[in-house]
Parts: structure tokens; sequence; C-alpha cells
């Protein structure tokens, strides 16, 4: 997906929360916005949404100092996710309805979850809404079809908490799976550490991209991993920044995500707030 | 009020809606989106928002050609609200209740109206969820007081449309009112010319702020105005841009509006959606 002038807006947005986090002052937080519309100024329509959000991030690390500045939001996600493991098993356990489906829907739950602090998030509301709510664009069957063809499966991480969603989603699966996540800290994206802390190790082979860029850079990973990539049966690929840089990648691929803004909801389809499992 | 830095991602967003209004192509839009970065890296922060909004727009009317982008919105809209005017005025007739503070609600209504095109707006549930919805900030009582004791009121409007609700709270006043409208073309903000189309002439004295920047800025205002200003007893300031220009402005004051963003929740201390009532 191409970048959108809509984009812009919320490069700005992305800046300051990263530099808040990070502990910017005021004058600090100036600086970086300076910085980051400098950047914007020259920066490719053509680039995805999370190439030029990698390069506003960048400028954030380097301003403030601090490398990872949504550490400790991670690991909180992480801690409460995992005091909801064992309700997201009894959910996927329960004997009504189609298993496949309720894993699915179990993920992108994850995909919707915000543990950030001064939010206010309820989650037995968003399980609840999440698990009844219609997708706005349902490719189960061809999932479905995909995964009783595949010898196994590529499945490329989100946020860390997510992860634990995700697991369950893996549970599921009558397939191996290989998980990956970032080679370092970018946004509250979850690194092979965060993965391994969620318990992913447990049902999936952990990897790194290789990258530490937002969504799934091809160019940006390791030989290894893009390895792993072309000769992959079948990806399911969560959340919106891996929609926004691996949508031209053909229908080996799934998108499992909650449409979060109006620029990927037009151009995926769907309306913002809506779910969706979608074949590429 | 000054600026914030989460005001300069609203003010992309809002160069982005004019441009398009104003009918820029994409590269036009980038150019203008260019521009506006360019001028807020030098915008100081001590100014008010609706002072460094007032350059954003002259950009995009300078680059664009277009010397008045929200005219077609801006008729529609003073055509739709006249069609509710009857409604809004068997409101205030209404026995039941405080008629002050009736004809206070159905002006605050028409900060919150929205008529733009894709805008899913339901003018019923919006009168009634105004109507009776709490006040988060009340000073009903002080402008009561004040208006007992004042001679005559100055009224600073602030769209066009939410003209013909601001008449329907003049209506509702026992004391003489002059209703300041825009001297020229600034977002969806009444001109003179656009107060006369909702009728305001009929109900008050309608006159120019010599000024075609959002809110009142004081120092751009036509010096007839700054004294109009200046000598009068009571001063009604409706919606955000007057509040941002005007919240030093002293106890003569009382500002009316829906509070639409954080910025402004934080600084009014009233929450995203409240509706305000308070002294200066």
């Amino acid at each position: 997906m191409k970048t959108y002038l809509d984009c812009f807006p919320c490069f700005l947005r992305q800046a300051l929360e990263a530099a808040r986090m990070a502990g910017a002052d005021e004058e600090g937080l100036r600086v970086i916005l300076d910085r980051t519309m400098a950047l914007l100024r020259d920066a490719p329509l053509e680039s995805t949404p999370p190439e030029i959000g990698d390069r506003v991030h960048r400028v954030v690390r380097q301003l403030t100092g601090n490398d990872d500045p949504y550490a400790a939001l991670k690991a909180e996600s992480t801690r409460e996710a995992l005091c909801l493991y064992p309700r997201l098993r009894a959910l996927l356990a329960a004997e009504e309805g189609d298993r496949l489906e309720r894993a699915v829907r179990i993920a992108i739950v994850g995909n919707r979850i915000d543990f950030a602090p001064g939010t206010d998030f309820d989650i037995e509301e968003t399980l609840e809404s999440i698990l009844y709510q219609p997708f706005a664009i349902n490719d189960l069957w061809l999932l479905r079809e995909a995964l009783s063809e595949a010898r196994s499966a590529l499945y490329l991480g989100d946020n860390a908490g997510e992860t634990v969603f995700d697991r369950v989603l893996i549970e599921a699966l009558d397939v191996p799976v290989t998980y990956a996540a970032k080679d370092g800290p970018i946004l509250n994206d979850a690194t092979v550490e965060d993965a391994r802390a969620a318990g992913l190790d447990e049902v999936a082979k952990v990897v790194s991209t290789g990258s530490d860029a937002p969504g799934t850079i091809l160019a940006r990973c390791s030989a290894p991993f893009r390895r792993l990539y072309e000769e992959a049966d079948l990806i399911i690929a969560k959340g919106q920044a891996n929609y926004e840089t691996l949508s031209a990648g053909g229908e080996r691929l799934f998108f499992l995500l909650k449409v979060k803004c109006p620029v990927i909801a037009r151009d995926v389809s769907a309306p913002v707030g809506g779910i969706v499992l979608k074949q590429g």
C-alpha cells in the first residue's frame, strides 16, 4: 500500500506519542516535530507508510537517546495478556460454533487490545463484541482451504501482548507454524524476546525477521527470513502495518486485522472498526 | 490559549481538508502540505491556534487560487439550518424548564452541527442528546446575573448554519444584541453576508469584526470593532476558535461551546464531547 497524504498528520501524532513515551521534554518534542516535518517534505509517497514511519521513529530514538520507548508498555501488555490466556483457551475449547473462526476472532481481538495507560479499555466488552461482530471481509473459507493444503504456515506477528492472542490461534492450526517477530524494538511491536515472553516458543518456532522496521519490509529483512518468506505455503499477517507493507504480496497471504484508520479502511474496502480476514 | 504541539497534526489535517474543498489535485495537495510544514517549523507556540490556522488557510487559498473553499458548504448549512428554525422556535417556546437554559442549549447544538457531505449526522439525535446532556461546565447562573445587569450584549458568531441556532438564543435575551461576523471568508465561519442570510439582522445589529481570521484575533480586527468589544457589558463567544483566541479575556466573556478536541478539553477542563457554558 502506498502512503497517502492523510498519513502525514498521523506521522506527526506518532512522533509526538513516541517522543513522550521516550521521556522528551517540550523543547525536545518541538525539535522532534520539526525534524519529522523536514523528513516528510522529502518522503516519497510510493513508499509504504511503515517505511516512512520507520524513519520517523528513528528520528525519535536518535534525538531522545532512548532505543526502546515502548519497553515498559510492552512488558505490561504481555503480562496482562498472559493473565487472560486461560480465559482465551477456554473460549477456544468451547463446544459451539466453528473452532477456526473462533480462533481467528480471538487473534483479531489481540489486534484491538491496547493496555496503554490512560486508555479506557474494557477487555470483557472487547472480547464480547469481537466474538460476535460480523466480519467486514471474511475469507475464512479460503483460509480453511489453504490450511488443508499447506504443509506449514508462517505467522507474521504484530504487537507485544497481542502475541498471546496469536498463540491461541496457532494452537488451533493443524500445521507446524513459524512465528516471525522483530529483530529489535520499534513501537510496541513484539521482538523475538517479547514473543518468547508470551510463550510463543511453546507452540511455534520463533524467528527474527532480521529487521526492526514496522510491518514487514522485505528489503529490510535478513536473507534467511526472506528465504523463509519466499518458500512459505501460507502466510498469516497480523495487523495494519503488515497489511500496509505486504498488501501486494499475493494469495498465499491472509491478513488479519481490525481496521483502525480511514486510510486503510479505504484501501482494504472495509469500515473503520471493521474486522477483516482477507486473502491477499 | 497558547498553541500546543498536539495542534500540529491537526493543522496538517485542516490544510488537507480545506485544499480538497478548494479543488486541489494530489500534486497541489502535496505542495500545500509541504508549505504548511515549512510554516509550522517557524510557528511560535505563544500564538493562539487560530493565529497559526489563519496562516495555514492563507497558504491554501493562495496556492489553490480559491478564496472561499467552503462557500457551497456554508450556503447548504444555512439552508438546512433555516429549515430547522421553526422546530427550534417551538423548542424555545416549550412551557417546561428554564427558557434561558434551553436557548443556551439550542445555541450549543448549533456548535455541534455539521452538514458537511459524507458526515453521518442525525439532527434529531443531536437535538435530543444536547437538550438533556448535563453541562460539563455550567455558569448559567453567572450568565443570568450578568444579563440582568447588562444594557446590551455583543455576540461573537462562529460557523454558517450555526448562525440560525444563535438567532434562537438571541431571541431569548432581553437585551439588545450586536452580532459580530467575519469580514471575509475563512473556513466555514459566518461572514456578515452569511449572518444576514440566516436572518440575524432581524434580531440583532449585524457588524463585521473587520477580520477574516478564525476566532477573534483582536489585533487583526478593525478599530470600530475593537471599540465595540472594549465597551461591551457582556460578550457571548461561540465555539472553540473564539475560546482559543479570547480565553484570557476576563469575566465579561461567556464561552458557549461543545468540546471537540483533546487539547481544548485539557485547557478548558472538560471532556471531549462535553458542552460548556463558561465565564471567562
